[in-house]
Order: structure tokens, then C-alpha cells, then sequence
């Protein structure tokens, strides 16, 4: 074949590709808020929401982060959402958690407390988006009551859109999800001795 | 078992949890640049690669974006980052693309135009990151030389991360990879008929 040839055929393969495309576009007509999870043991749960949360502020409109547990948004992403104080609310409500705190009464009061306001969040019509950052991992350990968070998030307002991570995602929150992505780690820079480094781990 | 029990097993069973993390992380003591790749069908590969810039340019560090595919990099992103005027520079390379385009020629040209200006910017000691944004697109289609890619990539600045994006990344480009996660699509809301959304999609 000669390169025209190619770039014919090339041209054809992809004429076809956009029709499909604009078929497929053409036929999604509804808009609602959508429940999305990002689960798996990859990197990238916490910073994909956090990009969701930037694209949100850029479009001026309003999001809520709410933090299960301590020390996940680190000081990169703080440092540049303050930027902007009216669209975006951050609240740490983790204590360090778990392996650290190592006392789980702490834990369930700190993840209730946490849960209260994310239900104050997305009970209040000015935020486009909450997310409930590392929630999957206190729904693991049944720090909170599964039923009454499913009930509350399905029960949310039509156009707000709610973003959970954390590894583990629980099933029952899969089968109400909109998207779900799962994030899967093919290769991690700690099996070969690299240590965390400012702005990619922290 | 009473409450205080199961919490006596809860703290035994993180307290060891610990231990285990600390020794790891003391192992760890590697410095140097990254490379990571975000790959795979579902969400969240671009949109974590933005969390990522946000989080250098948080940490006072500089990045550039290269995007070789015209209109993925959306409006919300790029008013969150052009805060930071001195701290991120964004390159759009990439015409409408392929299935847009449908010109083969052009494609193969505006791919090798990006590919130079990031050889630039990760020759240019002034950066921390370089996002490559949807090059394994052009890398699939073989718009560049892969070898030349690879070489390049394994000879930049030893404390540069570079980070690439898109679906079907190339096997070579993982073998030399530090980081790699695969974004695997669970749930898609396109699936039941919603619509792209503002802050979502684009």
C-alpha cells in the first residue's frame, strides 16, 4: 500500500468512527447528578476527585470536600483550591486514622461527625458537588450504618453530584453508583525502593 | 464479644498495621523523577494527571501540559490553572483528532509538533513535571517513532516526572515505566442514557 493508500483507508475507518460517536451522543439526552465511585488499590482515587473538583471551581460553580480521613488531600491541593474561597469548602474531618489512632470508639465518633456534615453539604442546594473523600474506607469497617448512607445518597437532590473514594468500595454502593471506575495498580515505584516525593505522594 | 473486646482487637490488629507500614516506608529511600502512565478504558486518566499538576503547582513546583489531543484538557481545568500563571504552562498540540480530523497526514504532523515541544519542556531544567496528556492516542496509531519515545523518556533529568496519559498504552512504555495504573471502567453512566455534563465530561 502507498502512504495515500493508507491515509485513504485511514480516513475511511475514522469517518465511520465519528458517525457512531455522534450516534451515540445523540441518544444520551438525560441530566441528573450522578453518584460516582473511585475504587481499587491504584493510585489516583483521591486525585482524579480532586481534578473533579478543580473542573467544577473552574466552572464556577460550587463543591464540598469532605475528608474521612486525616492527611489525604495533601498541601498541594489545598494550596491551590483556597484560591478560591466562595466555590470550594474543604473540611478535614478524619483524626489520623485506623493504624495510627489505633482506637476505634475515636474512629466511629470521628466518622459520624464526618457523615453529619456531609449530609449538611449535600442537603444545601448552593454546592453542585460533594465529595466524600476516603468514605469507602469507614464504610469497610461498618464505622457507619451502610443502609442509612445508601438511603441518603440515593435520596440526594436530583442535580447534585457525589463522588466517594476509597479502596474497597462496598458492593451494595457499586450496584447504586453511576460510574464506577476502579483503579488498578499494574506497577508501584515502592516495589523498586523509591521512597514518597513531594507532589506525587504528598 | 463485648464492645471494649472487639475495640481491644481492633487497636492489637492496627498497632501491628503500623508497625508493618513504618518498616516498609523506612525502606523506601530512592529519590528521583517518575514516570507514570495512566492507561485503561474507564475515567479518570486525565482528569488525575490534572490533580497531579495541581498538586506540583500547590507545592510551589512548576509543570507543563502538553495535550496532544485537541479538547480534552476542559474549560474548568484550565481556569483553576492559569491562576498559577508562572507555575504551569499549557500547550494545546493537538487539532481535532482522528475520528474528528480524519486526515492521517495532519494527525501524524501535529503529533510530531507536540512531541517536540515536550522534548523541549522536559529538557528545560525549570520544570518539575511534564504531562504528556493522551499521547499513547498518537503513540497507538503510531504517529511517532516508539523507540525514539522510549529513548527520550529514559534519558530525561533524573529528577523529572513525567506522567502520560490514554487508553491502550503502548506495552513497551509500561515496561519502562515506574508507575503505572490501569483506570478500569466498572460502571458507565452513558450506559443508561445520561447525558455529558458540565464539570463531569467536559
Amino acid at each position: 500500500m502507498t502512504e495515500d493508500e493508507i491515509n485513504q483507508r485511514h480516513a475511511e475507518k475514522m469517518a465511520k468512527k465519528k458517525a457512531a460517536r455522534d450516534k451515540m451522543l445523540a441518544e444520551k439526552t438525560i441530566e441528573k447528578g450522578l453518584l460516582m465511585v473511585h475504587t481499587g488499590k491504584g493510585k489516583g482515587k483521591t486525585t482524579a476527585a480532586m481534578g473533579l473538583a478543580a473542573r467544577v471551581v473552574g466552572n464556577g460553580k460550587k463543591v464540598c470536600i469532605v475528608q474521612f480521613v486525616k492527611g489525604v488531600w495533601n498541601t498541594g491541593e489545598r494550596e491551590v483550591l483556597k484560591h478560591f474561597p466562595d466555590l470550594c469548602v474543604m473540611k478535614a474531618m478524619g483524626e489520623g486514622f485506623t493504624w495510627d489512632t489505633q482506637d476505634r470508639a475515636r474512629d466511629i465518633a470521628a466518622a459520624t461527625a464526618a457523615w453529619d456534615f456531609a449530609k449538611e453539604a449535600m442537603a444545601d442546594p448552593s454546592f453542585d458537588m460533594v465529595i466524600l473523600d476516603e468514605m469507602n474506607i469507614v464504610l469497610r469497617y461498618d464505622y457507619l450504618d451502610l443502609a442509612e448512607v445508601l438511603n441518603t445518597l440515593q435520596a440526594r437532590r436530583d442535580m447534585l453530584h457525589v463522588v466517594i473514594t476509597g479502596r474497597n468500595a462496598k458492593e451494595e454502593l457499586i450496584e447504586i453508583a453511576d460510574l464506577v471506575t476502579e483503579m488498578t495498580q499494574i506497577k508501584h515505584p515502592f516495589r523498586s525502593g523509591v521512597k514518597a516525593q513531594i507532589g506525587i505522594e504528598f
